[in-house]
C-alpha cells in the first residue's frame, strides 16, 4: 500500500469522456489497495477562453482579479472529476487550493507555495476517500487567491507529494514519458525509462516540455520521485519514465538525452574594455527590461578589450539589440551585432561528472558534419552549443547517432 | 451619501460589453458620493453550460460537488466586472462568497445565509474601493463552498444590504420595474413606482418573476427597501419600482396588481369523512413525496362527508394524482378527480384590508364574462381565484380595466 499523487493535465480532461476515463483509471489504483490524491488542470480550452474573455474587458487587469478567474478553470475540473468518480462508486471530495490549503505569497499570477496543510487530505484518505485538489492556485495569508503561473498544477502536484510524503508524484500528460530526444526530429529516439532529477532539470530546461522546470526543481530539492505516464495509454503497466535522485538510478549513462531549443536569439557587443565591473554595465540594462539572459560566453580578452556574447528569448531580440546598441556607445565598443536564427543543441548525462572526452566528442562530431559551433557553456552534466538554426535537424540527429542513443542507452 | 447595493443579473453582464456598460453605471453611483457594493450573477448562459458539462460526467452527482462547479460561474463575473472598473479608473476589489464571508448552513444546492462579516467590506469601502460580490454563493462552517439555489443572487444582495445596513438595495434586471400585470398579457399594464413588500410578495409568489421570493421575504424580514431597476436603461433617472414597507407608500391603492400563475393543477378527493385528522391523512403523504401544495381549500361539509381540493405544480400533477388515489381508497372516499388545465389568478394590494367589496367585485367582473370559478383562496391583501387556463387572458384583461389599473392607480 502507497500513497500515490498523481497529476492529470489538460487534455487528460479535456472533455467529459476524458474525465470519466480518468475516474476509472483512479478508480484501479485506489483498488491496488493505494491511497491516492488527485491534482487537476483546467480542461484544455478553458484557461484560453476565460483569457480572451478577460482581455475583451479590460487587457491590462490587475493580476489579482486575473487570478480570481482563472482560479475558476481548475475548480470546475475538481468538482466534475470528484462526480465522475462518484458515477463509479469511488467516494471522492474535491477541494480548491484555498481550501486545503495551499498557502502561496501574495506574487498574483507567478505565487510560490509557503505551506501545504495535510491534515484534512489525511483525514480523507484515512476515511477511504480519493482527494482531489485543484491544481496552479492557492491563497496567501490574507485569503486572497493565487495562481502559481501556466503549468503550475505540476507544481502543484509535487508540493502536495513532498507535504504528504507520498510515495510517488506520477504526472500524467499526452505522451509516455522522456525520450533521448524528439521524436519528431530523430524517429529512432528510444524511451528513458528511469533518469536522475538533475538530467530531468537539464532537459527541461532546454526545451523538453514534458515537466515544468519549476516542479522538477521542487522534487530535486525534496526528493520527491516523480513518473511521467501517458493518460491516453489504459494500461497502468504501459512505458514511463521515473524521475529520481541520481543515486537511486541503476544506469548511469554518459549522455542521458539531447535538448534543443530555437527560441533564442544571439547578441554580441565585440571590443568593450576587458576591466571588471563591464559585465553587469552590459547586464543590467537588460535585466532591468525584464528580458531573460541565458547563455553568456566571454572570452579571454586581447588587446585590452573583450568580446561578450549572450542568448536571449527570441522574442525580445529587438528590444534587447536596441538597448545594447545605447550601452555600445557608452562603453566605446567597436561592434554590436547579432542574430536570431540560432539553435541550442545540448547533450546532458550525469555519466559525464566522470568521463573526460564527451565534449570533444560532440564538437568532433558536429565538425565532421560541417556544423560550425558559435558559442559553448557547459556544466557538470551538460554541454551547450548554439549554432546556425539550420543545421538543428543534423546536428540532433548526428550527436543521436554518435552517442548511440537509439538503443536506449550510451556508448562512449 | 449614501451606501448602496446592486445587484446585476446574468443578461446585464451576459458579454464583455455589458460588464462594461454595468462598469460605467456603477462609476456613476460611485461619482455622485455614494459608497457602492456590487453582487453580481453568473453570464447568461454559463449556469447551463456548466450544468450540461456536469449532467455529461454524472447525472447525480452530490450537490456539494455540484455547488463546486456552480460557485465558478458568479466568481468569473466578479474578476471580469473588477477589471472593467479598473480601465474606467473605478478602483474595485472582488470577493467570492467564501471570502466575503457569506456563512451558510451546509444544504447544499439550497443553502441559507447564516451570518455576513461585513468589517472587510467596509474597510474596503472606506479606502474608497467599489466591492464586488460573487452572488449566490456561500461557505458553510467547514469551508465548503455551498450556494443559495438558482435565482440566489437577489437574496445576496438582499443580505448584504443588511449586514452593512445599506440605504437601499438595487436589483438590475432587464425589466424598468413591477406593472401592474404582465404586459404580454395585458398591453395596457402601467408601471408601479412604489408598493410594499408584503404586496411584492405576493406578486412574486404569484408568479411575476422580477423578484427572487426568498429575497423579498429577506428584505421585509428586516425591512431593506429594493429598488427594481433595468441595467439597459443608461438614464440612472429612468423608471423604477421602488418596493418598501407599508408604513412609507404614499398611496395606498386598493388592488395594486394582478399576479397569475399557469404552472398549476388542481386535485380534488370528494366525499371523504369530515373528522379531525382528514386533512393531514391526505396531505402527509403528498408531502412525504416532496410535493409542494399552494392553494387548499375545503367545504363546510354536508352528510358527515366533505370535499377537500388542493393544487400542485403541474409537473406533480401525475405523481400526485397517484398517490391521492391510494389515500382515496383507504379514506373510503367518493371520488378523487382532477385537472392539470387550469389557472390562479388574483389580484394585490394592502388597500384591501381596509376596503370591504373586493372581492365581490372581482367575482361579479368574471361572472359577467361567463368564467366559472373553480377555487378561491383569500388573504388579508389578496384574492386568488382558480379558473379554467383558457380563460386566464381574458380574466387578467378584465380585471385590469374593472380596477381601472390602466391608469396606475386603482378605482374602488
Amino acid at each position: 500500500m502507497a500513497l500515490i499523487v498523481q497529476k492529470y493535465g489538460g487534455t487528460s480532461v479535456g472533455s467529459p469522456e476524458r474525465i470519466k476515463a480518468v475516474a476509472e483509471r483512479v478508480k484501479r489504483w485506489k483498488e491496488k489497495g493505494n491511497d491516492v490524491v488527485v491534482v487537476v488542470s483546467a480542461m484544455s480550452g478553458e484557461t484560453n477562453r476565460l483569457t480572451a474573455l478577460m482581455d475583451e474587458v479590460n487587457a491590462n487587469g490587475s493580476n489579482r482579479e486575473r487570478d480570481v478567474v482563472l482560479a475558476t478553470g481548475e475548480q470546475v475540473t475538481i468538482g466534475l472529476l470528484s462526480m465522475a468518480l462518484a458515477a463509479v462508486d469511488c467516494p471522492a471530495i474535491s477541494y480548491t487550493g484555498g481550501q486545503v490549503k495551499i498557502l502561496t505569497d501574495n506574487a498574483y499570477s507567478k505565487a510560490r507555495i509557503q505551506e501545504i496543510d495535510d491534515k484534512p487530505i489525511k483525514k480523507d484518505l484515512q476515511a477511504g476517500k480519493v482527494v482531489i485538489v485543484a491544481g496552479f492556485q492557492g491563497v496567501d495569508e490574507q485569503g486572497n487567491i493565487t495562481t502559481l503561473g501556466r503549468g503550475g498544477s505540476d507544481t502543484t502536484a509535487v508540493a502536495l507529494a513532498v507535504a504528504l510524503k507520498a510515495d510517488e508524484c506520477q504526472i500524467y500528460t499526452d505522451v509516455d514519458g522522456v525520450y533521448t530526444t524528439d521524436p519528431r526530429v530523430v524517429p529512432e529516439a528510444s524511451h528513458i525509462p528511469s533518469l536522475a532529477l538533475e538530467e530531468m532539470l537539464e532537459m527541461a530546461s532546454q526545451g523538453s516540455k514534458v515537466l515544468q522546470i519549476r516542479a522538477v526543481e521542487f522534487a530535486y530539492k525534496y526528493d520527491m520521485p516523480i513518473r511521467v505516464l501517458s493518460s491516453f495509454d489504459d494500461d497502468d503497466n504501459a512505458k514511463s519514465t521515473l524521475v529520481t535522485r541520481e543515486e537511486d538510478i541503476m544506469e548511469k549513462v554518459m549522455v542521458r538525452g539531447i535538448a534543443f531549443n530555437r527560441d533564442e536569439a544571439q547578441l554580441t557587443i565585440s571590443g568593450v574594455p576587458d576591466k571588471p565591473g563591464v559585465a553587469i554595465k552590459i547586464l543590467e540594462p537588460i535585466s532591468d527590461a525584464n528580458i531573460e539572459v541565458d547563455m553568456i560566453v566571454q572570452n579571454i580578452g586581447s588587446d585590452k578589450t573583450t568580446d561578450f556574447t549572450f542568448t536571449v528569448h527570441r522574442n525580445d531580440y529587438q528590444q534587447a539589440k536596441q538597448i545594447l546598441e545605447g550601452v555600445s556607445e557608452s562603453l566605446n565598443a567597436r561592434e554590436c551585432s547579432g542574430d536570431d536564427r540560432i539553435a541550442k543543441v545540448s547533450i546532458v548525462g550525469v555519466g559525464m561528472r566522470s568521463h573526460a572526452g564527451v565534449a570533444s566528442k560532440m564538437f568532433k562530431a558536429l565538425a565532421d558534419e560541417g556544423i560550425n559551433i558559435r558559442m559553448i557553456s557547459t556544466s557538470e552534466i551538460k554541454v551547450s552549443v548554439v549554432i546556425d538554426e539550420k543545421y538543428l535537424e543534423l546536428a540532433t540527429r548526428t550527436l543521436h547517432e554518435v552517442f548511440d542513443m537509439a538503443s536506449g542507452t550510451s556508448a562512449t
